[in-house]
C-alpha cells in the first residue's frame, strides 16, 4: 500500500467511524474533569484514566504519572509506527481537564451532558463543557492515530502523548513535570491542537507566541499624604510623575520610545505579510465588537500585526490618591502602576526590563524613589517561516480545507508551548479548529461538528506529510 | 481721654488682667463641644450658652440662634461704640466648637483639662484641645473688648458676634444661616482669629485664600476589559489616554498649558514680593519635614508664590485596571482621575473647568468618551493690597510685634469668607496668631500664652487702629 493509498484509506475510516468517534468523544465530555475545584478531584482522576485506556488500546505504552496536582497522561508508541526513521519524532500536548461551568442556569441543556444540535442553515455543533477545549480539539488527534492503526496496524510516526489535567489551573505543576522528565519527552517537534482557525472556512496554524515582560512601578514623594491647599504647588506629585513617564513610553506613532525596545523585532516575510493583507482584518470587524473603531497601535502596520507580530506596551493597572466617591484634596505621597510589555521575535526579556527601568528612573525626580516588582520575564516564541514541518503542515492543511492555511501570530502566551522550545529543545506545530463563536470557557461551550470532521482528516493528512 | 491714652490704658488693663483672662479661657476650654459627635450635641449647647452669657456681660445684645445643627451664637453692639462714626463696622467671627480628641491615649493631661505648661527655655504654654483653635484665638478677641469696656466703658467700634459651633464639621448650617440673615449680618468688614503667624515673632495677616474646581474625568474606550495578549496593540487603553491628557496639563517648567488658565492671576506688588523673599522660606524647611527637597511648582517663582499666591493644577487621585497583588494582563474599559485646580486673583471657576474640559475633550479619541463630574467651583478670595483697613491692622501689628507684619496667601479655602464677600459684600481681615507646632486637630492641642496675650493686645490696637 502506497503512503497516499493508505492516507486515502485512513480519511474514508475516519469519515465511516465518525458516529463512533463522535461516541468516544461524548463518553469523555461526560466526565465531570473541572481541574481547579478540589471537589471534582476524583472526576478529573477518572478522566486521566479514561484517556490512558483509550491510548492503551491504539498500542501506546501508557502510564498515568502523579504530580502533586492532578496526573499527567504519558503515553510513548516506543517507535512503533516510526515510519522511514527520517520523520520526526513527535510530542503530541492536550489536555483533559475543563474549565468550571457556572453560572450554570446560562446553559441550554446540563454541561456534561453533550448533545447535538442543528442550527438554522444545517449546521451542526456539539455542545457541551469541553467540547472544543480541549477535549474536542485533543480528540481530532486520538481519532486520526485511530483510523491509522485501524487501516495500517500502526501509527505513521513514532508518537509520544501527553495529556494534562491542569491547563484550566495555570498547568502548575507540569513545568516542572517536564522538567524532571525531559529526557524521556524530548522529541523533534511538537504538537498541540488548542489554538483556532481564522474563520470557519481558513486553517490556520500559529507560528508565533508573544513573550511577556509584567513590571509593577511603586513610587514615592512625600512620605505621607499631603493637603492640596497647603503643599500644592510645591510639593511633587506622584501621579504626575507616573502621568509623564507613561505618557512619554509611545510617541505619536503609537511606536513604544525606550531605547532598545525594537532590538530582536523582525519584519515578517514578504509573503507571509501578503497573505496577512489578504485576510482582511478591518477595525470594525475587530474592534467594532469591543465598541472601538480606531487601531491604538503604530501606525503604518496592519492591524494584524499590531495585535500578534508587533511588540507593545501597555499599562496595565495604575492608581494612586483618593479614588472613592467625592472629593477630597489630597496630594498622594505613593502612586503604582502595573506596566506590561509584549514581546516579538528575539527581544531579549532580560534587556527590556532593564531598559524599562532605567527608562523610568531616568524621569524620576531626585527627591523622589522608586521601587520595582517583577511578574513575569518571558520571551517570545516563534516558528522558523521556512521550517519544513510547518511547510507539510501548511500543504496538508490546504489540502484538507481547500483553501491556503494562513500563519498567525498569537498576541498571548501559552506558557508551555515556551518551556518545549527552552527546556526539550524543539518547536511547536500549533494547529487548531476552534471558532470564535465556540463560547471557550463561556455557558454552551460548543464545537462545530465539521470542525471535528475536518480536523480529525487534517491531522491524518498532517501526520501522513510529517511521514513522508 | 485721648485715643492713644486710652489705648495705652486699655494695653495696661490687658496685662493686668491676664490672670483672669486665662480662667475666663479654661472655663470655656473645660466644655467638651465636639461638634461633629452627636453624643456632645449637650456639650456644644452649653458652650454656646457659655459664649452668650459671657458676651452679654460685655453689653451685647445677645441671642442664641438655632440651627438644624449646633447654635450659632450672635451678639450685637447696635451702635454702642461706633467712636467717630466713620469707623467701620465690623462682623467677628469665630467658633466655639473643637475637634474630636481621639487617640486619646495620646494626650498626656485629659483635653478638656486645661493647663499651663513651661517648656525648656521658660516658654508657656496652654495646653488643651480648643487652647488655639478657635476658643483660645477667639477669646482674644473677646479679652480685648472686655478691655476696652472696662477702660472706656464702652467698645471703640460698632461690633458685631457671630460664634459657631460647627467649623469642625463643615460649617454646613452657617452658610444658610449666613444668607437667610444677611441684612442683619451685612457689615462694613469681617474680622477672623482663625489662621496663623509667619513664625513666634513675627505677625501676619492672611490676605488671600486659594479658590477651588474640583474635577472627576471618566474615560471610556472598550465596553470591556480586555485581554491585553488578544487586544494590545489594537485597542486603545484609557489609562494611556489619561497619562497623555494629565501629562500634557504642565509644560517642562512647571505652568500649566490649559489655554486661558493664566487669566485673571494677577503679579504681586514689588513690594508684598519682596516681603515674601525676605521671609527665606526654604525648600530644606518647607519640604524637608515631609521628605522632600525639590519644589516642583512654577519654576522662577518664590516656593511661597507656589503654595499660595500661584494657582495649581492637581491629580488628586487616579484608577484604572488591575490594582491589585500580582498581575493581570487586562486593557481596561475605563479609567478615572481627579483633578483639582487651586485658584487664584480673578481667575473664573466657570471658565477654568471648561478650558479644561475642552482641553480634555480635544485629546480623548474620536471612539472613546469622556463623562465629567464636579465637586467644587469656588473662586479665589483676595483683600486688595491697598485697602485702608488692613494698612491699619499692618501697622496696629508692626506696633505690638516690633516687626512688620507680613501678608500671606493661605493655600486653602475658608468657605465662609468666600461667602461674608459674595452675600454680605465685604472683606475679611484674618489675623490669628497660631503657631505651626501648635498640633492644631492633634493631641496635646496648645496655644502659646505670649500669643494668647499678646494676641489681645494686638487685636485691642487693631481695633483702636480701625477706629481713628
Amino acid at each position: 500500500m502506497t503512503a497516499s493509498t493508505a492516507l486515502s484509506k485512513v480519511l474514508d475510516r475516519i469519515d465511516r467511524d465518525l458516529d463512533d468517534s463522535l461516541d468516544r468523544l461524548f463518553a469523555l465530555l461526560r466526565i465531570q474533569s473541572v481541574s481547579t475545584d478540589p471537589a471534582y478531584a476524583t472526576h478529573c482522576r477518572t478522566a486521566a484514566d479514561h484517556v490512558a485506556a483509550d491510548l492503551k488500546s491504539l498500542g501506546f505504552d501508557v502510564s498515568v504519572r502523579p504530580t502533586e496536582g492532578h496526573p499527567v497522561v504519558i503515553g510513548k508508541s516506543n517507535g512503533a509506527g516510526a515510519g522511514n526513521g527520517k520523520a520526526p519524532r513527535v510530542l503530541f500536548y492536550g489536555h483533559y481537564d475543563v474549565q468550571p461551568v457556572d453560572p450554570l442556569d446560562l446553559w441550554q441543556t446540563p454541561p456534561f451532558e453533550p448533545r447535538i444540535e442543528t442550527l438554522a442553515g444545517g449546521r451542526k455543533i456539539i455542545v457541551a463543557r469541553g467540547a472544543c477545549d480541549d477535549k474536542g480539539q485533543a480528540m481530532t488527534f486520538v481519532e486520526a492515530c485511530r483510523a491509522f492503526k485501524a487501516v495500517t496496524g500502526s501509527l505513521p510516526l513514532d508518537i509520544t502523548m501527553m495529556i494534562e489535567g491542569e491547563e484550566e489551573c495555570g498547568s502548575k505543576h507540569l513545568f516542572g513535570f517536564v522538567r524532571d522528565n525531559a529526557a524521556e519527552l524530548s522529541r523533534n517537534l511538537a504538537l498541540v491542537c488548542d489554538t483556532g482557525m481564522w474563520d470557519a472556512e481558513t486553517p490556520s496554524i500559529t507560528t508565533s507566541l508573544r513573550g511577556l515582560v509584567y513590571e509593577e512601578v511603586r513610587l514615592t514623594c512625600a512620605d505621607r499624604d499631603l493637603h492640596s491647599g497647603l503643599f500644592g504647588g510645591a510639593a511633587r506629585n506622584p501621579i504626575h510623575v507616573l502621568a509623564d513617564i507613561l505618557s512619554a513610553m509611545h510617541n505619536a506613532d503609537g511606536a513604544v520610545t525606550i531605547p532598545g525596545f525594537y532590538d530582536g523585532v523582525h519584519e515578517l516575510p514578504a509573503d507571509i505579510k501578503a497573505d496577512l493583507a489578504g485576510l482582511g482584518l478591518t477595525p470594525e470587524k475587530f474592534l467594532g465588537p469591543i465598541g472601538l473603531k480606531i487601531p491604538a497601535g503604530e501606525k503604518g502596520r496592519l492591524l494584524l500585526e499590531q495585535i500578534s507580530t508587533r511588540p507593545t506596551a501597555e499599562v496595565n493597572g495604575i492608581i494612586g490618591g483618593y479614588t472613592g466617591e467625592g472629593a477630597k484634596t489630597v496630594i498622594p505621597g505613593k502612586a503604582m502602576a502595573k506596566v506590561s510589555f509584549r514581546l516579538v521575535g528575539a527581544q531579549d526579556p532580560d534587556k527590556i526590563r532593564e531598559a524599562f527601568r532605567s527608562f523610568v528612573r531616568a524621569r524620576v525626580p531626585a527627591d523622589c524613589t522608586v521601587e520595582f516588582g517583577t511578574f513575569s520575564n518571558a520571551p517570545a516564541f516563534e516558528v522558523a517561516f521556512d521550517s519544513p514541518s510547518l511547510g507539510k503542515a501548511r500543504a496538508a492543511l490546504a489540502e484538507e480545507w481547500g483553501k491556503k492555511a494562513v500563519t498567525v501570530g498569537a498576541g498571548g502566551s501559552i506558557p508551555i508551548v515556551a518551556d518545549f522550545k527552552t527546556v526539550l529543545g524543539m518547536d511547536t506545530l500549533m494547529v487548531g479548529f476552534a471558532l470564535d463563536d465556540d463560547r471557550v470557557h463561556s455557558p454552551n461551550e460548543k464545537f462545530d461538528l465539521k470542525c471535528f470532521h475536518k480536523g480529525i482528516r487534517s491531522w491524518a493528512r498532517i501526520l501522513a506529510a510529517l511521514a513522508g
